[in-house]
């Protein structure tokens, strides 16, 4: 049953090219801001007079490379000479991720260091024979992906070595095996998300990762760092899809065989999942997949403020039916997609489309859209819907068709295009995720969203602050941060950096012992 | 919302009393063997000839106490005088948990070891106290909770401390809170889960924590150990009920606090959630409740053979419409609980009660018995029990109405007091679980089977080797295996280790690299 990826998509063409180096995703490929958009940024946060555009490649400083001639030769005998590469171009595609303040110093010419060299390993002995190598040279090793990470994850530190090298691990593409009878599939941990995906449906099967990053992360990187993707509430986070690993350690291999998931014991396979890189480099993994449902089918709600839709979503997600993709936007981001999606016409030619009247009869002078994405077969669609449909209307919530559903799926995977359209425009972007449970959600949506208004004040530099709910659990859901504002110019990294502690703080006090972040643990008395 | 036990419930009587110290459960609760059972026994097993009963309580052998005056007095000073216990009973109580080798050697008045002193802690800070206090004084430190392990969990081992104490948390039994909107509750680790179950279903809630020793087991150890229900299908396992945790370490605490359980990112949470005791005490829990079903239904099926049971159960789980009880004994279990149910009448009765006709016209000379149990409201089961219906018939399988299902039901937290008759009558039962994704299932329960009746057979004493699914997942199920045979008696322990060696062997050994057991772990090159 096993099937390897076929010669022509393993071919360089077909293999996933390097993000643009200066942002992300394609070339030719850059949706600009509506009419309606840029409105409300100036009227509401402000724009830069004049563009700007990245510096040009040739202008990003990097220092000389400096690993010596014996390593190279030697790292060349491991994985062949043509896949050690010292020059600027690749040397600048992995010099950062794609987080804000990467982005803001690359674009500037100015990344905060860069590798001085890529190394694109064929298979998984190579990737075990280059660390074994770096760590008799004294050379730190930085795992590369897809390159999406947001959070710094692929900054090239040198610490106290000499060099740093990144490991690139787009080579490793194969689908190494498919387990019809069990569900499971075996690949290369530099396979593209998206990659993986096409080929799963050629079988009518679907792996149902779908995070923003979709078009370009790869699924090692996602397991690294516990990815959740836009459809979780009915295909769980990556984790739950990682049934086994190989992992390449400077020590050796360690080896977790693929076993139903939640009937694995103790927790190494817990440990690797979310070790994002510190433990060892994950060459392979093995990932549940499901058959591909027979039909999507999306549906929009608007409920008159945040605390209805959340307590909507509560009912759903405890009792059970809350469909594969269940989304709220708060009001303020309500108002800036219906901005973003209409041509200039902004919330009135909005309301308008989905009936105003409705609207203004009951009171809704602003409001929270949802969006809930049904899957399965019809009847069950129908099932699901006519449910969802019951639990809206007694949260006193509109249902407003399709539309704003199939809008939000045709664009989900833009927004990282969005941002290099707004830093051209001078305008900050940041993002951050917490999870809280039910009892807690509305006052740390509140507080954290109070404490980023806080910070951008102080900075002189007030902007928009809007949340979103994605992920729901019988206990609780996520809250999904987006941050606007207009750049202080000299001044990026310092002004984020102030929005990232205000938030932080924010989330840690709040909620008296009932809301965490993402590293959920306190220490008491150690 | 928090509400604190009652104090009619937490006064001494209604507080959990330890189980029998020689065997399971509670005095004046033992149902017998049925003569069906015992026929099939002396048929197929043999049993002694003249009983094997426990030697009474005052010849159990232990040595003297052995904790120093001094540390005894500083830990009546933390827990209270008459929270530090050395008599006799007490100490033979926590000499071991209801594992085979356990009861073995209980029952023979030769425990392997016994604690010197039993602690009845209060408080989180008692719980610290006494840890911190035996680190200083070279005492070694086993928790107890219900004492329900079967895996020599805890077993009293000096290990290279001077003396031994048993940490009994069942004063830490409050309910310390419940939270409505997000559904989580906050207990105190030694809170008996059927005590839990009976508080919250008077609040309309449940728990939906169910394994075989329901009735006596600590929420604490369920947490400790990864205890998995028998209605996991549809509540998962213990492990995705936890929440948050609190934890007392000799070097200080550690907090988990309560989040959406898949929303947390890193696994500090998974790693003492099946540290077995070995990080230190777990003394809190935070834990996921739902509300209570409407209402139960059950429903019994009959398939030709194993393997058509388990492609059934493999189409349930894959398509997400396996019950929450979803349950397959294979041919030689089936034979067994039909011949324990029935009074005398063996499988030819049984089968003129499921109908015979039927099952004779269709060739089923034994066949396999599966079990669904479902839950919610009418509307509900009775959709779910049509599909499960559709996909029982397209396997060649035969309902078989409820009686199957209400009579496992009935007994289903009796298997254990069975131990206690089944070692009088001088018969070895031994059970062992492992998971195997669905490719390997069937290959792997003949090599088991096979290995432990080699093992059986080269010991002189052939025996029973039987087994079901009780977990199942998407991409596999888990296996039971129970074991019956005729003890060798002085030589029981032998017998049994030469069991658990060639399982254990099996496990591993099969299906190259597709099959695990609890511990999925293989080293390649350390």
């Amino acid at each position: 049953m096993a099937e390897r990826a076929g010669a022509a998509e393993a071919a360089a063409g077909a293999r996933a090219a390097p993000m643009r180096w200066w942002g992300w995703g394609e070339e030719g490929r850059a949706p600009g801001l509506s009419a309606g958009m840029l409105e409300l940024l100036r009227e509401r946060v402000g724009v830069s007079e004049r563009p700007r555009p990245p510096v040009a490649l040739a202008n990003v400083r990097l220092g000389e490379p400096g690993l010596t001639a014996a390593t190279a030769g030697r790292l060349r005998g491991i994985v062949g000479g043509e896949h050690v590469r010292e020059d600027h171009f690749d040397r600048v595609v992995h010099a950062a991720g794609k987080g804000y303040p990467d982005l803001v110093r690359v674009r500037a010419g100015e990344p905060e260091g860069a590798p001085d060299a890529v190394l694109y390993p064929g298979d998984h002995e190579q990737v075990r024979g280059v660390l074994e190598e770096c760590v008799r040279a004294g050379v730190a090793v930085v795992p590369f992906g897809g390159g999406t990470s947001v959070v710094g994850g692929v900054a090239p530190l040198r610490g106290e070595h000499g060099s740093v090298v990144a490991l690139d691990l787009s080579r490793l593409d194969a689908l190494h095996g498919l387990d019809l009878e069990s569900l499971i599939v075996r690949v290369g941990a530099g396979l593209r998300v998206r990659a993986l995906e096409r080929r799963l449906r050629q079988r009518g099967l679907t792996l149902g990762h779908f995070p923003q990053s979709y078009e370009h992360v790869a699924v090692g990187g996602c397991a690294a760092t516990r990815s959740a993707g836009q459809a979780s509430t009915g295909y769980g986070r990556f984790e739950d899809m990682v049934l086994g690993l190989r992992l390449a350690a400077p020590a050796g291999d360690l080896v977790v065989r693929a076993v139903p998931a939640s009937a694995a014991g103790p927790s190494l396979r817990e440990l690797v999942v979310g070790s994002e890189g510190t433990l060892g480099v994950i060459s392979e993994l093995e990932l549940r997949v499901r058959e591909a449902p027979e039909r999507r089918a999306f549906e929009g709600a608007f409920f008159g403020d945040f605390a209805a839709g959340v307590a909507a979503l509560r009912v759903l997600a405890q009792e059970g039916s809350a469909p594969a993709v269940t989304r709220l936007s708060d009001e303020g981001e309500t108002r800036l997609s219906l901005a973003a999606v209409g041509s200039g016409e902004g919330l009135a030619g909005l309301k308008r489309r989905l009936g105003s009247l409705y609207l203004g009869a009951r009171g809704y002078g602003s409001g929270c859209l949802a969006i809930f994405g049904f899957e399965g077969s019809d009847a069950e669609i129908e099932r699901r819907r006519g449910r969802v449909a019951e639990v809206v209307a007694a949260h006193g919530g509109l249902g407003v068709g399709s539309s704003p559903g199939e809008a939000w799926a045709k664009q989900r995977f833009s927004s990282p295009y969005l941002r290099d359209e707004l830093l051209t425009h001078g305008v900050m972007v940041e993002t951050l995720e917490t999870a809280v449970r039910w009892s807690g959600l509305t006052g740390l949506h509140r507080s954290v969203a109070g404490a980023i208004e806080g910070a951008l004040n102080a900075q002189g530099t007030p902007g928009l602050v809007m949340c979103h709910v994605s992920h729901v659990y019988e206990t609780g859901a996520s809250l999904y941060f987006t941050v606007l504002a207009r750049q202080r110019e000299g001044r990026e990294i310092e002004q984020w950096e102030a929005v990232k502690r205000a938030a932080g703080e924010a989330i840690l006090g709040g909620g008296g012992g009932t809301i965490t972040h993402h590293h959920a643990i306190g220490r008491d008395h150690v």
